[in-house]
């Protein structure tokens, strides 16, 4: 059974920074945003986890693996290094969404987002005893992407396609499973998931192909951490290109269920 | 009268990259891509343009000022740094969608996206007699987004909310005039406009609010190129904070027209 | 007793890449030679090692504490993110020299550094049963550098004076007792000692005065990993201020020795 | 003849802040400082400039092509993105090293680099009158480095051997041309030099081979800026390669005279 550790990285009093004294060049926050991920994204993903840009002034990672030690040096070292310092919240549940509701509540229980003097926030509790399948990781792509929209397309409408296909999926599988959605780049969306059937993630594909006329697939794995549970899920989707299915379940052990 | 310059910057080949010989670590995918975006957007940003990060495999540049060598700077110095290669399409239209679409057309024409052989491709011919108001930038925010949504909600929950903005705002934008709007993180979002009215910009936000309920303002610009037309939309969108108002047209010459 | 566990990571094939197909500009060279190792500095220091820049194409790391799972995701991870790959080989032993001698052997001997089949070599074996003092590092700076250099003279002058006294303490640590010493840049100087008596380091300061007028001093740390020993010998150079001292040896349980 | 702009670009008050509260993670210090010089070779790079690293805390920059405005952009930059800021001071003169004693009396005329209170300082004046011959670089490097040293020594006694002769190199040209050399890594050196000869060059490298023993070879370029100069430096070594020869001027025309 899954139990998630997410950790919310939020920048402490990021927006009142960016306009103080004056508004700052809009490609300089854009600049220091996309490397602050980069290097989030090298510490934790390093470890096993994985970290999604999100809104960047928030970014959420999966860190089952990273202890409170971990935590501790990515908030000195980020410090070190940039303008601008970040809290750390983390939760821990079998559904992701509950997970993140903690995660999220230790950093609000400690003051706003925008509080000055509310910095270096960490909280929250990480797993004690890992377990094989705690991470569930479905990593979803746009069936022929790059014919249909890319090269046919001009790119901002190409995007369009994506981001409702995106928008649609990131609701249907938050509302009905607590399943959180982040697109990744691309066509692709890695979702962190609870435990979900064959038939769940089939569902989830008619219904973004319903809604908005995307169409998925997806490959799904599980384990230990994030990148165990993203490489079997990487697998997977080599699979449903080969096979030309819908919905591959790698696992921990390797072991494939199609449809 | 605004007349957009838009440089597409397509990664070559990418997709069947990330999976050759198998699929790549996750993390070192998003820490190349952000990074990528990272130093397009200085070099971009240093010459006066904006870069946004779309898919991060194909991104959009305003690229107003920048001219052919300055492209093939890019091209080559991107090419020395990473392990992909870059292709780049200029397209240049007083509709921002058109100029992209022009811009699109060019790689297109050349070749697929995933074309193993289509490499470094630079087509389209940049602006040759600017103006003073070539650029229109529009930048949004949402109206207390930190005591409504990031103080309030789980964070997944916030970005969803976010999102649904986002996902609203660009297809009205696109579909009424041709403007294109990229979510730049926290609660902003960036539209690269033609030429709008006090009233159209209204419009649009009515139009947000009324559809998925997330209430934005906005402060818009206009300038020879991306920097000097999204300082004086910066500078608006203070006003609007300051005046409790929707819109707010400040403008090449900074007078400022509200409502 | 020391038991340095030494990483040379050598850029595989550098030299030819660079010219070709012809000479790469100079500036994108530093650019990548620069950023892969500071990626080095926060792997290796983020697992309490410590990484010098040395010749860039040939780096060295104080790598105890690191495993071969932790280099070979060092390996795969820059293959993912830079145009080049990287060959590491390992050493051990109390006399670092000795232990640089190994990993170096280790490279040479599947090949030259210029031989284009040879990539991403790894070789030797880390340490497998640590020890609380395994490490041991000598932190240097220069007295006074600000008020008789840096405030007085044009910065290539004060440059070479710290050139000086680097070139000498380099040559005399290495000669006499096997230590590696590494600019680190501005008066500073990080060295990898063997166990080394007060009497020693005292010596060493002595020649570098006599030989070329540079005033140095020095605090030296012992621990398992470089970043605990490093620490230690930050606090005993701080040391080394308050008291006006010209050697400190913290070490791994904090007791202070001082001349 | 030459007319060289440097700029010398000094980190505010950097000493105090690394053991401010108290001493920082070195690696992070590592990081910090080669990131900014990485920035700081992009930005002068794709100017047609050229940057060193010399001390981090004070770097070296030819920067002919650059005017105010582009010195104080990247100075507004890097206070946007770092937690650090910079001075700049900028000096023009036909001998590199007076150019650089004017660059750096701006800065101390203004306050100790350990000011606290002296932070963002913008001294000098570029050149207004560029022409063709403004800037000349050399290119030096070790003749058979590869065989002889790195595939033979270890790799500190490697280093060794690169450090004694760019020491005895940095001393000679400095004293007897005002040229400044800056190690680039590998078994580079690239010199701003002013205007010499065929047998100037033959003098400073036999010199370099009878005091430490170390065979270099060089190729000279002259340009209107460091890039177009050291363009045609790398293409004049280059013909070193192939001719065997140990000094080869290329030229703003192309035009080369061997020895």
């Amino acid at each position: 059974m899954t139990n998630t550790q997410l950790t919310l990285v939020q920048i402490d009093n990021y927006g009142p920074w960016t306009v103080t004294p004056e508004p700052r060049r809009e490609m300089d926050l854009q600049t220091l945003q996309s490397r602050l991920f980069a290097d989030l994204a090298q510490f934790v993903g390093h470890r096993g986890g994985y970290a999604f840009f999100t809104r960047f002034d928030n970014m959420v990672a999966v860190t089952n693996g990273l202890d409170l030690d971990d935590h501790r040096l990515l908030q000195e070292s980020t410090g070190n290094r940039y303008p601008v310092t970040v809290s750390l919240g983390i939760g821990v549940d079998p559904n992701p969404a509950v997970a993140l509701e903690r995660a999220t509540e230790g950093l609000q229980g400690a003051g706003s987002a925008q509080d000055g003097d509310r910095r270096e926030v960490l909280s929250g509790t990480p797993v004690t005893e890992p377990s094989g399948d705690d991470v569930s990781i479905a990593h979803f792509d746009v069936n022929d992407a790059t014919e249909k929209y890319t090269d046919q397309l001009n790119e901002f409408d190409s995007f369009i396609q994506i981001e409702q296909g995106y928008a649609a999926l990131m609701r249907y599988l938050r509302e009905e499973h607590g399943g959180l959605s982040f697109f990744v780049g691309g066509d692709n969306i890695i979702a962190v998931t609870p435990d979900m059937a064959v038939a769940d993630y089939r569902a989830a594909i008619d219904h973004v192909e319903e809604t908005v006329g995307v169409d998925l697939k997806v490959g799904v794995g599980q384990g230990e951490h994030a990148h165990a549970a993203g490489m079997a899920a990487k697998h997977a989707l080599e699979e449903c290109r080969h096979h030309g299915t819908a919905v591959e379940l790698g696992g921990a052990a390797g072991e494939v269920e199609s449809e």
